[in-house]
């Protein structure tokens, strides 16, 4: 019988991205919050080493710009769940997405722009990363370009 | 003792609703999702049965449209959850309904909107279709009329 | 050993909140559902003890009146919280608020509003009351300033 093990870490340094552990609290409220087995995160922000996306959508940002900002928000929500659990090994299941879109008038493609979360999201987790997922408009604080939350379910 | 059979399916096909399960996989996302006994089930959108609600409520679509609309959209949740579950029956409980309504500017009555959300739960579900829920106004991807997302839980 | 008993009862009481329970039939839909040992809150308005905050934020209403607004629908998701529990003393932990500020044109500071919901959580259930949250900017419905939901983990 052969065991196989999956690193889900080692997958994303294949794809170039480095998860250090989020600080979990920012002083006034917590990145993510574990209940039993289902890791509720925070809202996460469009900014990734160093790079910070912002603007609205479909006017200062393109598509293709939000699409980058969308796994900004996927990489920083693996930042959350990786401080609550040590490693995203233990990450049973990506369960549910909420993709906030910072829409400029007339922009209603907001799915286009998620699927850079859920892009990485799979390539990352393969099946164990197949989640549910809205992703709309609205105002997003500081005019970043894209927000996420997740559910997640840990072992 | 009597042990009283309860048909959700029996009870929407009365109501004129055939529930045919979704594809779970539309190559992206998943419809729904399960962890423990709780789905999650994607935003679905205002189309049934060739019948597709488009346009700003307020504005383009009626209240009463839109009404109608959310209806759709209830009803495609429940073809995403029979997607997982194979059967209505395994519903236990409507827990959480998120209502999201392609608002024009100056409309804000997006509750009388998503009323024909919870009113098609409650006829279909009885008791166990009484649900918390959010009934707000957003940008909804491809100008449909009301997206909605739910939280089920099954037996 | 000590027993540390926490009444979170007493603690509201001190800050000047008398939690009554909400009905938590408002004959459509419910204020709030349990399933398992989490509850899933309606959307909660900005009204209490008889005061209401309406209108845009960041045009009709400043961000202080809005902080305050936060605080009214946090205490109304406790009142709901509550007409499930019996006892508010019940709640193991607050896991995840969901902050939806009725943004004026140009307003983005959403954060800054729902601090009004967080800091009325950690003061009254100090480390119980640590969450995750995305506070955004939407439609909210009857011009109500604020609305808030949660997610709660129970006893």
């Amino acid at each position: 019988m052969e065991r196989i093990i999956v690193s889900y870490e080692a997958t994303l340094e294949k794809l170039g991205y480095e998860i250090e552990p989020a600080d979990l609290d920012n002083g006034k409220f917590l990145q993510a919050v574990r209940a039993g087995d289902l890791i509720f995160t925070s809202g996460q922000i469009s900014a990734w080493g160093g790079s910070e996306i912002k603007g609205k959508v479909g006017a200062d940002v393109s598509v293709e710009e939000a699409y980058e900002a969308a796994r900004y928000c996927a990489l920083n929500n693996l930042r959350a769940i990786k401080a609550l659990t040590g490693s995203l090994n233990q990450v049973h299941r990506i369960v549910k997405v909420l993709g906030m879109v910072n829409t400029a008038p007339g922009f209603d493609n907001t799915p286009a722009v998620i699927n850079g979360c859920t892009d990485l999201l799979r390539e990352a987790f393969g099946d164990a990363g197949q989640h549910s997922r809205s992703a709309v408009g609205m105002v997003v604080p500081f005019n970043w370009a894209v927000e996420i939350e997740m559910v997640v379910q840990v072992r």
